[in-house]
């Protein structure tokens, strides 16, 4: 590891007018840098200092594009800080330029594979989950309380399954389910059912009065539909559906569904044990399950940040860039995210886009987020957090820049709006919110088998649903936080690894995880966040 | 029991001209009911039947006012169900009766206590819970690790301490924080922490970069501050400070907060041990309580419905109201809440507020909820649900009526704002959205220290924070949940009880509850829904 004493700057781009810090702690005023420009300022790490004098209204270049204008004469060697930028509007949204980048068609990577789980629908779990599905909160302590039981008394019997997870949410009633925008958190609930890495077996545990019906949740053209009689103990691993209403009055509490106003529940102990019976018959179905040699392409990976500095877009982020590159010369899928943290580098994806249609297809997102954004009477500069400020972040653009360097420079080939299920392979923009939660429950719908996590000031994220990679931008956090951070991207910083080595050692930890040879440091704790459904509608 | 043979049917107003069958089961077409009139259909149980011939647009009155008007000719005898029923539009907000109805004084209800924790700020408890409050929905995971430690390994070192409960939420971070609104889940969280059941304290984890900061969540006005010296091990059950940042950089990871982020935190189990540590000043001090000898008075009850039916208007409520004005009377708090639920009867809210202040908020509340719906395209009739239809209750008319008459006969004499602390006794409108989970969230913000639930179709609500009385409106639910509805209010309407009785018999009950004596049914099987926060404004 090469010595932190002396002082290090860190540049993107050839235009940039300033530079980030990378000394841990940063640096003293007076420090004389390679170039032999002298501080004027005490400078943190992951903060600007400005290169050359800054004139009032002068751009403030980095990544090659304005993050700001300086709000007075900014002397070069000075601290270049929020307080001192006045942040650009965001771009609007016509005369972008449609797929105007042809991406250099690279190389196919061939001749990597994982050990996953192959589905009857074509798609591959890396976990093998038995997942409840819940259509409204008001069962969350019935399924919790029947989840203990579950893994107390069934799960040993069933040794190839990892884990029985309740989808917990806070949808299903009190809201305005016709509403415009009720669609995504209804989709986003029944897309997350049918995540690769819960073997097709949906299991639903409803209250039976709630506005979110079970065949509101899957209706018939959702889900291959049987009877309670069809899917008993038939050892197929294919989709289960929910049986449809029975004489249209009273539902039926055997099959994929437990109801729990069912008239057959006498007393309390009769919910759990019709919720360890439904339990059975698919802890059975998935116990059958075993990991087999597939393609790396079957790997569905989302990528996100969260708690991000000024390192996230120097270190970790560009690391991801480069493996996203490698994962999509190998066949797989990668969705990108964050809507807020892209808007204003939107120019710089519409080029990209493999098609005008593409191209169109994100626009209309970040549209609709505007709008979204606007009826709240925010803007996209809501995003910025206290700690990504202390970070070195001045203001949404920058973070912006940092955060779209994990999409990699392949083409965008796809586009989904929230909630939606992802259908092909490739690069594709993922609409989402930045909230790392709702970002990550989003991918999970969308059908993530693996998930990538950058941070720069450190969070203990986890999914249960899904395996979470968590990468470090700087290495003070990687040391410190040793057992939670699975990869550290701070050797970049420091010079003792290349955005490409990491980038490589990402991939492979991917195979490794993906196959469950090695756990993620989140598996290892059992680190487990909430599932949050975006709900743009209001409740009532 | 009576018998239920004979054909059974409930008006609710003299003036009523539909009233709805009490039968389990329903009736069958051509019964012949006590007054002679003949069912033209088979009208099931909770439902309504036509007392008169209504001609097409003739008003169909239930609670003595208009529930909707008649789409059709109705003959005397038919099911008048939501199909054949055009609703009202919402009562304007101007042009109200104003504080023009004076309750009767009734006699003071004197000499009735309960054994309570008596806190530093005057307020009492009915339950002696150590609260972790969470500023961020990152720290879940690691809290909840450390809880399963604590309830291990320390609770049993504190005998007085009932349980210990993370305050899990999903704001804190990716919401538009100075957004028209936002001040609604912040204020919520930090008045839920100040609880009476929580005892005073406030144990706060933290992130560090989250957009709410802990100072933000507790700013220096609101709780008493102590630096991190003067909060170990003293002993008294003082409210507990948030130690103020120190040197403006870091925050001290000891006194009422954990700050995951801090850079004293080397390693996963470090920070694991840290909130272990802190938890134990608090449980040495929670442990120190004692339950007490307090008047009836102390008792702040919040009382909601959920999973409501035509007998919830006509037996669980009611007998709500019964007890709400007994404990008026005995000097108690009670809330009433629900704002789309109240919507339609808000004349007779206003009439009966104490003040033309009281009034004039409970319109500003009403009118606020308007523009809210509004913004997301819909109005208060989203929130009727496909089990309240199949219960009876036509329409949100309908069902507001029913659920008003949980707030009884006293005058109205406080409204809350979402999320604001309850600072007066009597009969208070606390503003909350008609969801379960958010409206118990709310009350428990504004104080409460026990909850009152009725329920129709059947729910097994629970809340970790504070007891639960539920209430069944019919005698089936009532027996085949034995073991999850603590009170059965369906023997009013087999008339084996009056409304006084089951009124009596709640507040007896609620008395009991209170002390510790007995348990509800929802503490016995320790079902526990998840807070909710109330966010308006938009996520990022």
């Amino acid at each position: 590891m090469p010595t932190q004493t002396l002082p290090l700057t860190i540049s993107m781009h050839p235009s940039d007018n300033v530079a980030i810090v990378a000394n841990d702690g940063g640096l003293p005023v007076g420090t004389v840098l390679s170039s032999g420009l002298v501080l004027k300022d005490k400078v943190p790490q992951g903060h600007k200092v400005a290169l050359v004098d800054l004139a009032a209204d002068a751009p403030v270049l980095r990544y090659g594009i304005p993050i700001g204008y300086a709000l007075k004469d900014i002397p070069a060697g000075s601290w270049v800080h929020e307080r001192l930028l006045h942040m650009p509007d965001a771009r609007e949204l016509d005369n972008l330029p449609i797929a105007t980048v042809k991406s250099a068609v690279q190389a196919p990577l061939e001749g990597y594979t994982f050990e996953g789980y192959r589905n009857a629908d074509g798609s591959v779990g890396t976990r093998n989950i038995l997942a409840i599905t819940q259509t409204v909160q008001c069962v969350a302590g019935v399924t919790d309380f029947a989840v203990q039981r579950i893994k107390a008394e069934l799960l040993p019997k069933f040794p190839n399954v990892d884990d029985v997870v309740a989808l917990e949410h806070t949808y299903g009633c009190g809201v305005a389910i016709d509403a415009p925008g009720a669609e995504i958190p209804i989709r986003t609930l029944r897309n997350i059912s049918l995540n690769p890495n819960f073997g097709g077996e949906v299991m639903l545990v409803s209250l039976g009065c709630e506005k979110l019906q079970p065949e509101r949740l899957f209706p018939p053209n959702t889900i291959e539909i049987k009877t309670a009689s069809d899917t008993r103990g038939t050892g197929s691993a294919g989709p289960l559906g929910v049986p449809p209403l029975q004489g249209g009055e009273t539902r039926s509490g055997t099959g994929g569904l437990v109801c729990l106003q069912d008239d057959a529940h006498v007393g309390f102990m009769s919910m759990v044990e019709s919720i360890m019976r439904q339990a059975t018959t698919h802890l059975q179905r998935l116990n059958a399950r075993r990991r087999e040699t597939v393609p790396a392409s079957e790997l569905v990976v989302g990528v996100q940040c969260g708690g991000s500095d000024a390192f996230s877009g120097v270190t970790a982020n560009p690391a991801v860039g480069y493996c996203t590159d490698l994962l999509v010369r190998a066949g797989a899928s990668v969705m990108f995210s964050e809507t807020t943290e892209v808007r204003d580098g939107i120019d710089q994806l519409t080029s990209r886009a493999s098609t005008p249609e593409v191209a169109e297809a994100m626009i209309r997102e970040m549209a609709w987020y505007d709008a979204y954004l606007q009826r709240g009477k925010v803007d996209r500069s809501a995003n910025t957090t206290p700690g990504n400020k202390k970070g070195g972040l001045s203001n949404i653009v920058e973070k912006a820049m940092g955060s779209i360097v994990k999409s990699g420079s392949s083409a965008i080939t796809g586009v989904l709006a929230p909630g939606e299920k992802l259908k092909q392979k490739g690069l594709t923009y993922t609409a989402t919110p930045a909230s790392d939660f709702i970002c990550g429950t989003l991918q999970l719908a969308a059908g993530m088998n693996l998930h990538v996590f950058t941070t720069g000031r450190g969070t203990p994220y986890g999914l249960a649903e899904c395996p979470v990679i968590k990468v470090a931008t700087r290495s003070d956090l990687a040391r410190r936080w040793h057992d939670l951070m699975d990869i550290n991207a701070g050797t970049i910083a420091d010079g003792s690894k290349t955005i490409e080595d990491v980038g490589w050692e990402m991939f492979h930890l991917m195979l490794e995880v993906a196959s469950g040879r090695k756990k993620t440091w989140a598996e290892h704790w059992k680190l487990h966040n909430a599932l949050v459904l975006f709900n743009p509608a209001p409740v009532t």
